[in-house]
């Protein structure tokens, strides 16, 4: 993604002031900027600096667009529940800045899974697939198991107990019966769209 | 269970003399035999004891039939792989001694969710379903998914690398989205029909 | 449970207004209605909503009563200590909304276990029961051994130190060695009453 | 236990021949010796160099007495099941040698906790007791919560699965709603006594 | 100890209302009341209901004394740092009003050990000893190896980073290659003095 | 790769002759075959009922090749050490089976990293790349650092000690600062080539 | 460190007036003073009894320099990231005051390894090098093995998810393929400073 | 170590064969060589090809001196017990035969301690230490509290049951409490002597 995104600021552990600062720093070189698990409070300082600055509080992302790239092939996103709309959310803007087509399939889980079965044919047309589920996270191995393209498999943090932040979803999703996942870390919904991207560029030289 | 069976047998850490003697004293007292954990080795010292003996391989069981229990309702056995056969069987043949009628649904994991489908029929006569699945396990959401019934659901060893051990299996269970799950202990096949058969009876005085 | 309710909604990171709509929705479909880890702050929102609904602050449930179900039979909710109370009221309130009878019996943990002892004849007189206990969860074992009846085993985080989250009570009841005990996640007292509820009704078609 | 055992070997690292030599020079030195986790091919080499070296094949123990020491109280050995019993008799003739008296009471685990219930007395009559227990670990908070004496909890490795090597008993035992409990290392039995015996002792000069 | 405190209160998770109760009916009775992990909101509840209650902020208890009991001997309790005072607190004042002598050795960790041995008549003239320590534990380790008496070990969550919220010191203390040490759980002062007290009266009829 | 394998065969729990069945089944069908972590001992068996069948000993495969696919891209297979072998030739000889072409770095980890960018214009000239290193797999970091494409990492249990069985490399993976990198199991060498594969092909309608 | 600095105050667990107290203590000893995890609230305090403390915000340290020490040989202090900068002061002030000199070397981190290697004229000059990283933590690696330089890993709690509070880079560093790496605990800046001093003093008498 | 072993050889995963051929290399381009992890077997076959190596059993080393190297400095390697031997060798005649002095300061772990501080005049003298130490590594801490020299700190796995292979003693040297202690991985006794011997060549050009 470094030709398309210089860098990306992850936002926790710096100062408002900070993000500001290195935010207006990118935009002003005229490239696309992208800042993750941003706040209001650091948005408030943000936009005094760049005006066109854009707020998204479900996937916590302040964006920027200083210019569009080539339409880069469509990338389904996959959520089991609606707790898991931030991290689905924080990838399918990440994608759609970067030029991809996003097709969002959410609350699809398995506990209902006709409502998956429902969306078979956007499922088809994906060049990839991105899986975003917590809990049990059974919703990747079942996507994978439907598709023969690439699967993106992001575990959530969504759940309690046993869940242990996250670590639950993720052992699911390392140990898939289904081939062709590829796993991220848990709540990485920005590392998910990275690598989708690389895969729709992949065939270019 | 312990009017059906007094006690059962778990092998491991016991010699095999020691299993015969208490095999044998069991079955002199009229009662069906279960031995659980059981290998050929066990075996040719128990047959010497109690000549109706009888050696599962798979299951790793060594039963004797003394008499019959009145016919106790429909379990389903359901299997990811082939793998998780020796839990599934441990099971199926604990039930069938206890005189639960048991169908065996075999190897409809969800990387090929079609051959779950398949099977819809089976598994809507059962009064209780039990869900033996290692690796991420997620077959016990997707039942649980599809039936009202309750589902007992047991997480397998199969599986290397970051499964330890059945930890994978076990999270995904206990983290399901469904509703009507109750987890046993890794490879606990016979737990599974003991807690199955107390549910089959639960509507009897 | 789909029967009972069409959905449950678990309202950590959940607006309150989200809630309001949801719970609306559902309610005016005439419809039984149940939103767990609900907060008095939900509930305000909601009861602009929906004049009838009812908060339960021990169990953090708001439920409003639409229709009565047929009577399902008795369940016994079994605590170890007063601090379990919260998971265990969200099993009973929501077994006694789809139409089970609830017999409390509570604090009877095996420090003092004449307490438990005491409560023998309504343990017998239930056709499931649900054990809720944090610290080391050693009362489902107890429990367990005392019953033919199928026992879901609920462990809590009640606890501190090496309780690691309700881990200790939740290995406790997994490697039980009583016979007949399925558990669920840590905290789940909602999913235990499912789960207890469609026990009550597998002898049903 | 300095007084009474100048030394105990720790066989597990050692050969045979090592073992031996270390045995011989205490046994010359006129004090009782106790070589732990000993097996019949140690013993063989053992007892080669000390005529009167004894082996206890249950407890893997190799004891030599040249001493007596004064009685030095009642202790009670506890065991959940039959497969405890090598740490349990690892911890009961480790007493025996140091001049305590020691009551077995062996299998009597909760899964059938009116065994337990029947060896009141003897429970009473200790002045420490040793509860030695794998899988969920439930006996020592049962017997912790019937006694005022002090209890030394032994978790042992008994067990599969979500055991994970004797965790679930330790975590159980180290999170007990009794009071009066100290927890010693997995199957280390001999640690339990030489607690034990301190104890039997603390109130001498 | 269920003969000094019918009952102890632990107040996390309880309400202050539901706290002076508690307290003012065992007051009532006549007996010593003992109130651990107590904040000072709780104790101005308290003061209201039982006007000769004592607040120690330190140990976080609040106590009120009614009777005396009998001299119980003494006990060491010994602390590795200033951190570990809370829980060393909670243990030497539960322990003074159970009628024990306590001697305090605080801040002689391992880091400067000349300080432990300056206090070495303390710990000899002890008949038991507690040790408190959070961080690696090694204290528990060196104080066993110097003493004959029995040790109960109390790992503290003091620490950060690998530490895990005290189970460094756990695991440290329950693998000692030093005898006569149990352990109880993280941070829990108040079961160390009950193990203590219970062996200081093991010697009682 | 259900177009390429109709199934891919993991021997660990099924016995030689099970396998020579499945194989033969599969290879009469005219499709190229593929049993995974296979020994010397399965091909005994396995050549006698298919002749041309051919063993890879450091891979651990057994293949045969009963039709050609079209050449699918290039692949770099990069490895840590040389103990990384069989899982890296797990994932080349896979993927040349499919019709990839693969070309190997081995050898090459960031203990002497100039070694890795000696490879740099192979590095370049791959559509994707799979990294297999142990340890602490911090190679997977320096690749995804170094290229625009995606990267399939695959975590190896070598090592010992604090690796906890391929733990510390999975997590390096799952954490790395790079950007477009997905991570499989622990050593997963044909879910990682089944991945590439998908990735390969994903441009294709 | 005990001639430089005869204690460090560690902050957290002690109220700003206890800090206070100790640092006039030991300042009015004439020595150099350093109060770790030190908060502006807390320097609010130290600065009415000690009017030339000095507070550090970034390194959250407070410090008051007495007296000048020979000059001690370079240390670098490496970070992989921004967010380390806590940390990485945190080692860096520590050692200018106990007399070394350091040299900084900031955001290195391995997803960008060009800007390491910019650096390697300052890697080289050092004696010692620190490395402080986050996420995965592969940065001690490289720098491991790029140096034959003793070097001190410190890992941080800096990432989120698999992260586990720092364990992930932890578990990296402890299991490094590179030599002459040792590893303090996880944000330990300090530590690794007073490590890193040892070393610059280890050759004198 | 790159001036003094261009290469180390970690046996474990290679055939005897591989060993000998890498070996043999190295030696005759006249340069010492190590070989770590070896067994009897191993040596059979590499002593064909390289007729002065020299097999130490207890260290589990395969060596070869082709040159001698500058004296380098006093090393002082300490340990807990017997059992830590292996460890402890591997990592002495590492250092002897790189050139430094080394100084065996062996079974003097704190369960009898004044064994440790019989010793004190050969720590003092060391201008390093290597602390190797299993169960609880209480050692180390110790250690690091009597010395201002720096502490290269090796956990072992010797212990069992919550030892969990070495965490126990893992975890302890991490949270140390004495400044100037740097851990390596578990066991890894060659990786402190490459880390002890860069610090020794630390104030070098
Ligand atoms: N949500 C996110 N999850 C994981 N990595 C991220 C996320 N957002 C940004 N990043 C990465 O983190 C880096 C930012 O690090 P820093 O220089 O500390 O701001 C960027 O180069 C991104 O690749
Ligand atoms: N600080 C403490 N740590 C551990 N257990 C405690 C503590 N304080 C009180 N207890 C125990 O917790 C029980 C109180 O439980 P509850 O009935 O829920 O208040 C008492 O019986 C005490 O034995
Ligand atoms: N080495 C391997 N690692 C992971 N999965 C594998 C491996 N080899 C085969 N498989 C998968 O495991 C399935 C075989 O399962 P089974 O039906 O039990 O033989 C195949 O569909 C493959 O996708
Ligand atoms: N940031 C830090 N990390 C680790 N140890 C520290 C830190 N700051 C101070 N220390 C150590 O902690 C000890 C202070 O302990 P205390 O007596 O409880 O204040 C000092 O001797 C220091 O060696
Ligand atoms: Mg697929
Ligand atoms: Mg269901
Ligand atoms: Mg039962
Ligand atoms: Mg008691
Ligand atoms: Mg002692
Ligand atoms: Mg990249
Ligand atoms: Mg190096
Ligand atoms: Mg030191």
């Amino acid at each position: 993604v470094r030709d398309v995104f210089p860098e990306v600021i992850f936002c926790p552990g710096k100062t408002p002031e900070q993000i500001a600062v290195i935010f207006n720093k990118l935009a002003a070189q005229g490239t696309n900027v992208l800042a993750t698990r941003a706040t209001e409070e650091v948005f408030d300082v943000v936009k005094n600096e760049v005006r066109d600055a854009v707020f998204h509080p479900v996937a916590r992302l302040i964006t920027v667009k200083k210019k569009d790239f080539p339409r880069a092939g469509k990338v389904a996103v996959v959520t089991a529940g609606t707790s898991d709309l931030p991290v689905a959310e924080e990838a399918a803007i990440s994608l759609e800045l970067m030029g991809a087509e996003v097709v969002r399939i959410y609350d699809v889980g398995v506990a209902g899974i006709h409502r998956l079965f429902d969306r078979l044919e956007d499922i088809n047309e994906a060049r990839v697939l991105i899986v975003v589920a917590g809990m049990e996270g059974a919703l990747a191995s079942v996507v994978g198991g439907l598709t023969r393209r690439p699967v993106v498999a992001v575990p959530t943090s969504v759940g309690y107990g046993a869940n242990f932040g996250g670590l639950s979803a993720l052992l699911s999703m390392l140990n898939t019966c289904a081939t062709g996942v590829g796993v991220v870390n848990i709540d990485n919904g920005f590392g998910a769209a990275a690598l989708a991207f690389s895969i729709l560029k992949s065939a270019e030289d």
